[in-house]
């Protein structure tokens, strides 16, 4: 019998200090806004005020004649690339959503831009920008963006979706289904069956920054933009499309990025600043206020889930129905996929069926926002199955393990599960003792749920430079937002054999790396670090190489062992990496490594969450008493950094289920659009999180990487809901559970006992 | 019976729109100094009076206390190194010529430096620097510093020299001896021997942009510089050894640069930048106005050369012995091997001595100039050849082809030649019209000459991004100075059988590629284009690799054949590269090519000129009339560069024959620091000169490739002085033959003759 041991890593998987930690204390670190080019100019932008009107006309002539505005731009200054079709909204959508063409379709959607010697100057401009509009009625809902009478945003459009079921008309921009097995057989085998309606209101990402965008059209035609985005190269690729250039013409700075979640991954700013530059002749930097993040960039869809589950006595699930609508704001694209990837992802349901539509309203076009999708539809589903245990008197998480996916199960979008840890996420719920210790106390209650995110992937490309001294200068295509500089070099050193300190990690602009997909889907630890695995492996080959000819010994018989190359058979044949790089020169020049990679096995991640609350019965304001949350990460390459991501994504999910929310005016303008108003949490409202990782390795990588951004994001919604049910006896199926709105449950519940 | 037949090139040879062209033609490009950093300081330098003296103190606390200076910097700030030694001269050398220690060695030695929140008050604050000098004789002349009582400039040398012919004493830094065959019996088979002395003065290199740099040393311990220099990744390594720093602490922005003629090899004000920075806690920006680029950087040595020569009757060389004195200013490193290297190299010589010394005295610092040492020894070489041919009555060109030196046959520094085209370039010159149509009219004469530069070589790294839009990103390690974005792109997309206006090139930082040696040496076509060659070839590679996936065919069915894969005998499966380019997502992410490489053959480059001038006998000015340069390329890869690079080198040689010097007041101090006094050729002074590019191709290059940039400056000095000696009968040996000196020879000549 074999046993395959565990591989002992030399620094994967230790706590080194971040490599652009020092820069980003002491305010060195370089982001978009601190970017200052002669000569430049400030660019500011028109908003429409209204939720939905007709553009008649636009006059720009007494903006251009204040002496200190040297260019606007509205959308005749973009190609005119043909009406938004529900199938691609890329690049229309996203064209029409920086600068309206025809209609503004929210309020705060973009319809002119002016660039100015000064912030002010353009300030003062845009209030002579004379736009006359026709307004039109419009809606911020989608149940009433589906009636008969809604106004409709994109009239060319024709009628779409389920008439059986009423979700159609020319605002349904998309309708996906998926099934499999027989449902009604199924609903028929259940013992009980439970239907219930879930609503969740637009979240924002809530990202520190808000979106910059500095240009430089030359005079040759060729485009440079610096920009915080999540991923330059796609915004190379929308630059390009929106304004009609080639691929080539359009280069993109990254800068550092202060948070995106998914907000950030679509071009915003960056067109209209480059329109502007070519009409100025000047840079033009272009930044954003805090209200114009909420009231124009992408918010995650609001939604709403009806489900329906059917349970044998023992709890095995028979048969489960899903039908949500998300709300996509004023462009086509929620994410209906990824929602059904998630929906019932951690259980083996035979007999299913899901219908997903894709809804148009009057507000901004949605984004995507930490594992897209899910928590929307995961909520519903694991307050559901708390509901069913307390039916059932089983306990919640053997319930939830009786039906626990594993390889090779089919999740709700068809896809077969490869191996996955949704059971040693569950093991490590059950084997905790908060989930065992006893809670005590008035007004309190303990509640668990499941996470998931499907984790995505893309191409990537790293490449390391071989310096002199021994240490490797290595540039990353894509940005870093969480501390991936340092998991990358992580990796990078492992397979070299030397400490990541000597691993100088950049991200390198449009020119100087290969396409390198966005810095989203969970993706960058897992596809950036093949490619710098790859990278140092093309590192070692040439080592063996410059070795051999050193030694003029064949390179077979030449190997890289322990951060050094030596000789199979011949030990006074060995010099470590230091002693190879010092001899480069002699040896044949520099030695640079690349790796491309595209790679498709990114692995799913599962979460967890334990969460107890204590709710004030006088004021319905929800406590965290503790919370502890799981993750399956693969394999925590740098666990400081995965401790981060679980705690921060722990944090935005306790946001979105206790107190954060787009609320929408009678006006259809959003009412709460500063941090003042609308609520995310601060350090006050959220205890220690403690994390457990999880390591179910996951074999599409070298080292097991999963990637851990997002899956942490999805369960506080339902624990949350599940523990405040405990404290207080009621169930709540709408999000915010704010104190107002727990406080009227607490009362009804009142009402209806006595 | 099977010819090889000429390769056909598509794009090599064409002459395409530089790509940094519009920028650099409109103010785009960035230069050192147009970088601005946030809170940036401004440096300036406080500079020795006195040509020699002791530095007893230096209180800086006055400038310290000024209210606007942030930091001063002392030499006590730098490591000490230790002294200078005669061997290795860099860092120490270095060092000490930036900031002196112990003593101040030239008029315009740097003695401190201030960093201030304005220059003009770093200009005010150096003149509150207290410095105690105890003033010591000097010495501005080699041939005095060879006396007894001569100053000694490193007082811990001891005697070096050869004591038999006089050249010895401490100030002899150098001395190398090349000798082969038998010189005493060479000359006794000569029919003639002829010894003469030549002398030539300093001259500068005349960038146009003076020396600049702007350092930011960071917490962390890391410093990033932005500057001009010809190789950032020298700049880089001496940074770190003058400051003590790992190498991976030293990051180098290279900017464009404004000319540098081998005068920005060095590090000059960089480690100064960043001390100041380091003390100050803020960024620190350099610059140097043009009495201090001519007082305190390298102009290149002036030298003394005695020459004997022995010939048959016939005009073959029987034995040749050369002595000479070159001037390394205050710090030791004239270029001797150069020179040795270059001196006789047209010709075939068995019997051979040279004796080489590298001489220091009072004057800044020398640094390489366009073919390092060659001019210096060449003219006299070819000053000598024409009296011989004038003596023995034979054509000059002829005399010069009878001894021609050929693949095999070695040169003065023993090494053998590889393939060479000394004979090419002959023929060249005698096959030309301007070489055989009369010359008519009073006081006018024509000159020949020949020119060579061995042409060096060292480590390249490129790297090729592929697009989607099938354009590609071309990072390049070495600075670009005459259009090597261009000759380098070319050599890409030859391989790659793209249009070379799909190719984007670069020049990366110290961080985004591998260590390449600096543009010098007439190197970069050579090296990095090899290193490009290597790179798009490992595109190919990877394109094929890609092709063989999407057909489902073996790698080795498929090639790459004009800017296409294509399946060896399927004609059905052929992709363009735009094509194979647009599906790198679905084939496996990025493609990155990668070149590193450390070529050998540069291949050496002859050059010649034929020209003619017209001398006013009543004031010794010499009018060119026509000017013919001649040069073997190997391989023209962008022929108006090369063409630029043999106008360019060619007026620099007429500067150094006719008008350029370094006038030494007997105060020790340069007095023509100005450009107004220091007479550079303008465009009035030069004719249209015209250029013949011949292309004996380098066989240690893919195209051919030898370098054109430095050859091209040597002919000029010795075709001037022998048509000068044509139009006025007078041998003129020492340069430059401004009008007053050549007056006072026709007036000598005159009163000969009278």
């Amino acid at each position: 019998m074999t046993t395959t041991a565990k591989p002992e890593y030399k620094v994967i998987g230790s706590r080194p200090i971040r490599h652009d930690g020092v820069d980003k204390v002491i305010g060195r670190a370089q982001y978009g806004a601190d970017i200052s080019l002669p000569g430049m100019l400030y660019g500011k932008i028109l908003r429409s005020p209204h939720p939905h009107a007709r553009i008649i006309s636009i006059d720009t002539s007494k903006a251009e004649s204040h002496p200190d505005v040297r260019a606007v731009a509205t959308s005749a200054d973009l190609p005119d690339l043909g009406p938004v079709s529900r199938e691609n909204v890329f690049p229309k959508g996203v064209s029409d959503n920086i600068l309206a063409r025809g209609k503004a379709l929210y309020k705060g959607h973009s319809v002119a831009a002016v660039a100015a010697t000064s912030a002010q100057a353009a300030e003062e401009a845009l209030a002579l920008i004379d736009v006359e509009y026709e307004v039109l009625p419009w809606t911020t809902n989608i149940e009433e963006a589906l009636k008969a009478e809604a106004p409709t945003l994109h009239e060319h459009w024709p009628k779409n979706g389920s008439s059986e079921n009423g979700i159609d008309g020319p605002n349904v921009a998309d309708h996906v289904q998926h099934a499999f097995g027989d449902v009604a057989k199924g609903f028929a085998e259940a013992y009980i069956v439970i239907e219930r309606e879930f609503k969740n209101k637009s979240v924002h990402q809530g990202y520190i920054e808000p979106q910059n965008a500095t240009a430089s059209w030359s005079a040759d035609g060729r485009v440079t933009i610096w920009c915080s985005s999540q991923g330059h190269f796609l915004i190379q690729s929308q630059v390009a499309q929106i304004l009609g250039l080639p691929l080539s013409q359009v280069k993109i700075v990254p800068m550092e990025i202060g948070g995106g979640f998914g907000g950030k991954l679509s071009a915003y700013l960056e067109p209209v600043a480059a329109v502007l530059s070519r009409k100025a002749g000047k840079p033009v930097q272009m930044t954003m206020s805090r209200a114009e993040v909420f009231e124009s960039t992408g918010p995650t869809c609001g939604s709403k889930v009806s489900l329906k589950l059917g349970v044998t006595k023992e709890g095995r699930i028979t048969a489960a129905k899903a039908t949500y609508l998300f709300e996509a704001g004023a462009f086509p694209g929620a994410p209906l996929a990824a929602a059904a990837a998630a929906i019932f992802s951690p259980y083996v349901i035979d007999n299913l069926l899901v219908d997903a539509y894709d809804i148009v309203d009057n507000k901004p076009k949605t984004a995507a926002y930490r594992a897209p999708g899910a928590p929307n539809v995961v909520w519903a589903v694991e307050n559901l199955m708390d509901e069913i245990a307390e039916v059932l008197n089983i306990d919640p998480m053997e319930l939830r393990m009786l039906n626990v996916a594993t390889e090779g199960t089919r999740r709700a979008d068809g896809v077969k599960n490869l191996v996955i840890g949704a059971k040693e996420v569950m093991e490590a719920v059950m084997a905790h003792p908060h989930y065992s210790e006893p809670l005590e106390g008035e007004n309190r209650g303990r509640g668990v749920s499941m996470g998931f995110c499907r984790n995505n992937t893309g191409p990537a490309c790293a490449i390391a430079n071989v310096l002199g001294d021994g240490t490797v200068s290595l540039v990353e295509g894509a940005v870093d937002i969480g501390g991936s500089r340092s998991s990358i070099a992580l990796q990078l050193a492992e397979v070299l054999g030397i400490p990541v300190e000597d691993v100088n990690p950049s991200i390198g602009d449009t020119d100087e790396v290969g396409q390198t997909s966005p810095t989203g889907g969970s993706g960058v630890t897992y596809k950036m670090g093949i490619a710098a695995y790859d990278a140092a492996m093309d590192v070692r080959r040439q080592l063996i190489s410059r070795a051999a000819l050193l030694w003029e010994v064949e390179e077979d018989q030449v190997e890289y062992v322990d951060g050094a190359v030596r000789h199979k058979s011949d030990p006074e044949l060995r010099l470590t990496f230091k002693e190879m790089a010092s001899k480069l020169g002699q040896t044949g020049g520099p030695v640079v490594g690349r790796g491309n990679v595209s790679p498709t096995r990114s692995g799913a991640s599962y979460a967890a969450n334990i969460v107890d609350v204590e709710v004030d019965p006088e004021t319905g304001k929800v406590e965290i008493l503790k919370f502890t949350a799981f993750q399956d990460v693969g394999k925590a390459i740098h666990p400081s950094y995965v401790e981060g991501q679980i705690q921060g994504g722990s944090t935005q999910g306790i946001g979105w289920a206790l107190s954060e929310e787009y609320f929408m005016g009678n006006d259809g303008k959003m009412a709460n659009f500063t941090l003042l108003d609308y609520r995310m949490p601060t350090a006050l409202d959220i205890p220690m999180i403690e994390t457990v990782i999880v390591e179910k390795e996951n074999p599409g990588h070298p080292f097991g990487v999963r990637g851990a951004g997002e899956s942490n994001i999805v369960p506080a919604l339902a624990a949350l809901a599940n523990a405040i049910h405990k404290a207080t006896g009621v169930r709540f199926r709408e999000l915010p559970m704010s104190p107002g709105v727990v406080l009227k449950g607490i009362q009804g519940e009142k009402a209806n006992g006595a």
